[in-house]
Parts: C-alpha cells; structure tokens; sequence
C-alpha cells in the first residue's frame, strides 16, 4: 500500500477524495483525511477499508511530523500559508507534495532541497491555478510548434450558480468562499498590457471596465480584470506579447451593481464599526450616506450614486433587504465588508438542490508568417450536487490525478513545479476530460484591440 | 548660555530659528542647528555670535548623542519616524525635547521615563498638529467653565496660495511638501461623527463629499473629511458630542478636479510604471483609459470621467499640460504618484515672490440649560516671503515659543506632553498674536445638522 495524507478536509477536498478513494483498491492506495476537525475528517472515510480519519493540528509539530512520516505523498488542501511547515517536514521525511496553491515565496525557497532530495512538489494545480495553466500551455505549446508567435492571452474563470438554479437579480449565489468575493480585487490596480500598451485599473474603476463574452449553450458573461496579468508574462514564456490580461467571470450586469457596494465603501475590510453587533441593515447603510434629519435612507442612496428611478440596480439593493429595520449584521466589531458579508449571505447561500457552474474561457491570438490567427477554447462545468460542486471536482480532480501519477513515478522532475510541462497537463487534462471537464476550440478570425493596424 | 539643539534645518525651521536668535541675547541662549546637510545648517547662523551650524547625521549615534549631551534642550524638526532615537538620547543625557509631530507609539513609550527624570517632551506644537489643539481647547475650556455643554466640534485647517498670488485655474500651488499632497486622504476611510450617527468616506468619494465656509475678507472655501476624526475624541475630552468632524481646506472647486486624478487611479502610490522615464505625460494619462487604436486620449478621458465638453474641469487638465507628448516624467521606476507630482510640480512650484496662507477654521456648538449656542472661531495669515512663509511661521513659532518657556520653567510638567492644558496654550496664543497668529471669534445661531430636531 502506498500511503497519502491529505491535510484539510474542506468543501474543495469531496472529489479529490472519492477519485482517490475509487482508485485505492486498483492502485493499492491507503488514504488519512487530517483536519482540525475529526467529524470533518472522517466524514468521507468511515467504512472504508483503504481510508481513516485523523485529527490534525498543522500547529501540533508532533502530530504533523508523525502523520508527514507516515505517508508517501502529502496533500495539503489547506489556505496557502499554512502549506510552508508541512513543506519542510516533506523535505525532512523525504515525501512529495501536492497543492492546488500559489507558490509563496516559502515555498520557492524550498526548490533547491526538494530537487536535492529527488521530490516533486507540484502546486498550482487545482482550477485557478491549475487548470487555466494546463489548458493555456496546452494550446500555447501547439501554437509554438507550428511555428506561431503569440500576439494575444486573454484568460478568463468564474465560478458562478448553475443556470437551473440561477433565481435571483444578481445571477449570483456563493459557491466558495464569500469573504474572497466580498474582498475580490483589493489590494492594488489591476496591471495588464493591450497592444503593447500597459494599462491600469484602480479598484473603484475595476467592476466598470468591464468586457463581453458570449459562450455556447451558456449565453453572455461579463469579465473584470483580474490584479495580476503581468505576473504571468514569464511564467508562460510570453514577455514579447502584445496583449496579455486575464479575469473573473461573473453573469452581465454583476460587476455594474456590485460597483454600488464598492462605491459606498462597504466592501472596506479596513476598520471595524462601534456596535455593529445591533446595527440593523439599514443603519449600516446609512453609515455610508451623508447625514440628513429629514431624508431617507433611499433617497441619500439613489442620489449618492444616481441612480435613476427607473433602473433595475435598485432592484437588486431591495431584493438584499438592504433597508431594512428588521435585520440586524449580529457581528461584533464587525468591519464593512464583514458587514456585507452577511447581508448578502442571507440572500446569496445556496439552496439544498442548488448547483454550481465554473466557466473558462481563452483566447490565444497568434500570427505565422505574417498571417494572424485566434483560438478560443472554454469549459463549462454544472457540479452535480452540494458535494461534489464544479468547484470541488475541478480543484480536487487535477490534484488527486497529479499526486497519484507522481506515486506512479509518471511524473518526476524535481523541485518546486508548476504544471507547465507537456509531459503534466497532457495526461491530466485527457483524464480529466473522462470526468466532464472538456475543453471545446473554435477558430476565430483574430481581431485583437487593433484590427486595422491604426497607430 | 543656555543650549539648544535644533535638528533639522529644513523650510519649516526659518521662522523657529529667527525667533530663538533674536531671542538670543536677552534670554542666554546659544543655538546649535543640526543637518545632515552643512550648507543648511549654516544658513541662518553666519556671522550670528549666539549660533552655529554642524553637520548632523541622527543616524549617526556618536554625532547624535555628543550633540544631544552638550545642549539643555533639543527640538528635533525631522520627520515623525526620525524622533525616537533622538528622545532616547534625551532621556539618557536628561534633557527636555519639543516636536511638532504627532505622537508616535515609540514616543509615547518614553512617557514614564521622561516624567521620572522630570524631562518635558512636548510634541503637537506645530500648526496642525499644534495651533489647532491650542485654538480649539481655548475655546473649549472656556465654554466648560460656563457650564456648557459640547454638541458640535468642527475643525478644519489649509495650507494655501496668498490670494494675490492665486494665478491659476485651481488656485492652489504646492506650499509645502507636494508628496502628501498627492497622497493625501489616502491609507483608509475617513471617519466623524455628525449628530451622534458614525459616518464613513472611501478615498474615491472622499473629494466629492465636501461642505463649504466662509471666512471674512477672504471668500469661499471647500472643506473635504481628514481620515481620523475620531481619534481626537478622547484627546479633546469630547466623549459624548453629537457631531466631530476634521478637513482640509481648498478653494472651491479643488476637489471636485482633483478627483479626476483619483478616478483613474493617478495617485496610486502601490507600483511602478515600466519605463516612466523617458514616458511622455500624454502616454502617462493614457495608462488610465482603455485602450484604443484610434480614438484620443482626451476623448477617452472625456468619456472616462464624464466631463461635458463645457465644463471648466477640462481647463484645468489642459493647463498642466496634461495631454502633451513633448514633456516626459523624467523619473525612473515612478509610481502613479510620483508621476502626478511631477506634472503638477511644473506647474504648481511658487515663483520667487508668491505668497503663501494658511487658514484655520473652527465651529463651537454648545448647550446651556436647554438653550443652544454656537461659536465660529478662525486665523487666516499670509507669508512674509518665500523664507517666512505662513507655513513656517505657524509651525515654528510655536515649537520655539514653547521652547523658550520649557527652559525658563514656565512649562515643567514632565512627560509625554500635548499643548492641551491652559497653562500652556494660554500664554503660546497670547504671544503668537504679537506675530499675526490671531483667531478671530464670532457668535453665530447654533444650526448643527438637524436644526429642526427631526428623527
């Protein structure tokens, strides 16, 4: 038997698990669920004969070290911060690695001893970033060994409510975790590059600069930028291209009404509010207003972000209860955007039969011998119930495929990696695809920002 | 000979040097101005027998604390960051300390070891911080004895252009550092209080969110929210008021332009631009607007920010050349502030004989059995010249003034100080008048912000 612990046993590890799990008799696979809570932990595993769960602390270094020894392969499904203490125990012990995280600095620091030790520690390998990175390389390398220069990389994912399940103004429920879309795009301008040109959007401008697309059987969505397309420039090998910008998909008219939140200041994670415990919603709302003796709540607002008497934005802040008395935020110290956070959460939790749907989308503009191209390429995916989401399978599954191909020794090249080797996202994608995540190509006639070459 | 050291011998020391040497002889004093440069250190003590000019580095730990051991006093003109190695040298060698910053944690510190040694650290004695505290807890205490009530406290203060040097279309230029200016209302919400409802502004609405003043004999003013209104509340004693509120003063109009720069994101101060050196300020706004092949930066802006083709908004971008392609940044690795300060600099610099203000404005609301009261209290002084600005005036005359008195014993309450207590604030006002530092009180009618008592 080969041993994999799997570290968190959160709402993102249910497909992960039963893919490992479906595959442990075949491949002789003993799998421990760790997570600080046992219940969590055990929920998947009781009865199973290949599987068991364990309490575990990450904090607990005894406890850690022991479960890190006992196993082959380590999986850690935990927030990204918490992954740097197992990573060196999987240095000390001598096991692989998989995440489905950003590398952190930590992590990058620990290249060197991982190759020395002959150890994959693959990460950024779930769907954003995971999949986004596979599917792009897949169709970026083609394009290369043709001969293809790359002109254009747009990348764009949403995780979004299923269509049949999609019953409110907002055509938006949470399907992960709500304090991210809350907070979504703080933190500094979003960087990309169009036509050669650097562009930058503030966060009070982001959700108004939106962008269409249209994807079949699914309709129109909107994109908006994302903080960080340049990083991506080396990562992918295109530091000549002419535009490079990558987003977040949501439903058309989101980014447009959220920007109200955004405006008002109530997404600010910044500061915390006196009584906010008691406060009722519209009290919270009204912190955002001038102060009137006479005026309304309603009125402050419409006329604070002119919203004319007619527009269907003001149907969304109704259909939140945002005005009303009635509810209270019940949060101590609570700050703005936890404030939201809750406001929204009454109205935005999924119901029991509710499914969730994650879209990709890319555009891969290219030229050879002076002739200019375009492939898009996307993925749609309807979970199929609350447990196994189009979220839970689309990070869970390339992750649960990556560990066991390393197991397998199918993939072995040392160190920290990204899954940007032909040799990684070509298996894993063509098994993914057996669980319904399938990417569709369509030729486009490329258009670019700049059709007519107008300086 | 009394000694003092002064530290820091930049444009807001001038007016604090020439009162303490023409202060010199009557009083024993000998002045040791300290600076990292020599030049500036000498400036105002060449030829002057009760003074002289050293080379001063405080990072110098040697040079600092023989400087610190050899004067009876030190008044430390540096930034705020800078105080507290100098603080620690004046509670080592025993001697008093005077700042016009803020109190920092790191100062606040050396609370008990200043009182126990009997050492005063006086600190806040500046404008703003400084003159405000005095001006206001004058009044405050006054309307106290009478037994009234504090309602409403409003406080606002300007650092401006004389108006018979007020020549351009946003009647403002730079009359001190023009890096805060750039940054200013920036790093969190701004927070008051207006009849007793918490109130909050994000930085991108903050300067469309501004009330006007009047002030006699000089016009219309805009105020626009300072971030940290409510820490004052506990320093003024003012637990209980209906209504706290800070700003900045401009000239009508300031604001409302100057958000322009907010919305597209210019005064960002997060990243770097690539290649901002040899950046034209043309491609510098266009960083800002989506991208277009052929349609115009102006337009672009034009439509971005809404600006109609008649309003006068659109002047004030011309006149700073905005949309030039000849004139470039000049600066390498600049963030979108740095970028911004250096347009408006070309522009916004004082000539050689422009004049520069400064303009306090306070609002007193009380109560006395029953019956409401209000008190407008306001100091609007013009520079000297370039050497004696406003600026350096109120800033310096203070923190020398102060000084003075902590030698002479006429201050010696040790600690940590704050110029809040009469003994201090009364005869500092008294003699600032002697310099046209004077407020000017009027009764007004009590209006508040809910005039007719409505709920």
């Amino acid at each position: 038997m080969r041993n994999i612990l799997i570290i968190g046993a959160g709402r993102s590890a249910t497909s992960l698990i039963r893919y490992l799990l479906d595959k442990s008799d075949e491949e002789e696979l003993f799998i421990t669920i760790g997570d600080l809570s046992i219940q969590a932990a055990q929920r998947f595993t009781t009865g199973h004969p290949n599987a068991r769960g364990i309490m575990l602390d990450v904090f607990n270094d005894v406890q850690r070290k022991e479960a890190v020894e006992n196993s082959d392969l380590v999986i850690s499904m935990l927030p990204a911060r918490y992954h740097v203490e197992v990573a060196k125990d999987c240095i000390e012990f001598g096991k692989h690695m998989v995440t489905a995280s950003y590398v952190s600095k930590e992590m990058q620091a620990l290249n060197h001893k991982a190759q020395s030790k002959g150890l994959v520690f693959m990460n950024e390998i779930g769907l954003d970033p995971g999949i986004d990175h596979m599917s792009a390389m897949q169709v970026i390398d083609r394009i290369r060994a043709k001969g293809g220069k790359m002109l254009l990389f747009e990348s764009f994912c949403g995780g979004l409510i299923a269509p049949e399940s999609d019953n409110n103004l907002w055509n938006y429920k949470f399907t992960w975790n709500p304090r991210n879309v809350v907070l979504a795009g703080q933190g500094g301008a979003a960087e990309f590059i169009q036509e050669g040109k650097y562009k930058y959007i503030p966060y009070h401008r982001l959700f108004r600069r939106t962008e269409f697309i249209n994807i079949e059987g699914y309709g129109k969505f909107e994109v908006y930028a994302n903080r960080n397309s340049l990083q991506y420039q080396s990562v992918y090998g295109l530091e000549n291209i002419l535009t490079l910008y990558r987003g977040t998909i949501r439903r058309v008219g989101f980014s447009r009404a959220w920007n109200m939140f955004v405006q008002l200041g109530m997404t600010d994670d910044s500061y915390t509010i006196p009584d906010s415990e008691n406060m009722s919603y519209r009290e919270f709302v009204n912190l955002f207003l001038p102060y009137s003796p006479s005026d309304t709540v309603e009125l402050k607002l419409r006329h604070a972000l002119k919203i004319d008497q007619d527009d269907l934005m003001w149907e969304k802040l109704e259909e939140l209860d945002l005005f009303t008395k009635t509810k209270t935020l019940g949060i101590k110290d609570a700050t703005p955007a936890m404030g939201l956070q809750k406001i929204l959460e009454d109205k935005w939790t999924l119901a029991p039969h509710d499914k969730d749907m994650i879209v990709m989308y890319h555009k891969f503009g290219y030229e050879i011998d002076g002739k200019q191209y375009q492939i898009d390429s996307h993925m749609a995916l309807i979970g199929e119930d609350q447990t196994h989401t189009a979220m839970a399978k689309t990070v869970g599954l390339p992750v649960a495929i990556a560990a066991l191909k390393i197991l397998n020794e199918k993939i072995t090249t040392p160190g920290v990696q990204l899954p940007m080797a032909k040799e990684v996202y070509e298996p894993i994608l063509k098994e993914l695809e057996e669980h319904g995540i399938i990417f569709k190509e369509e030729e486009v006639k490329y258009a670019g920002y700049n059709p007519d070459n107008v300086h």
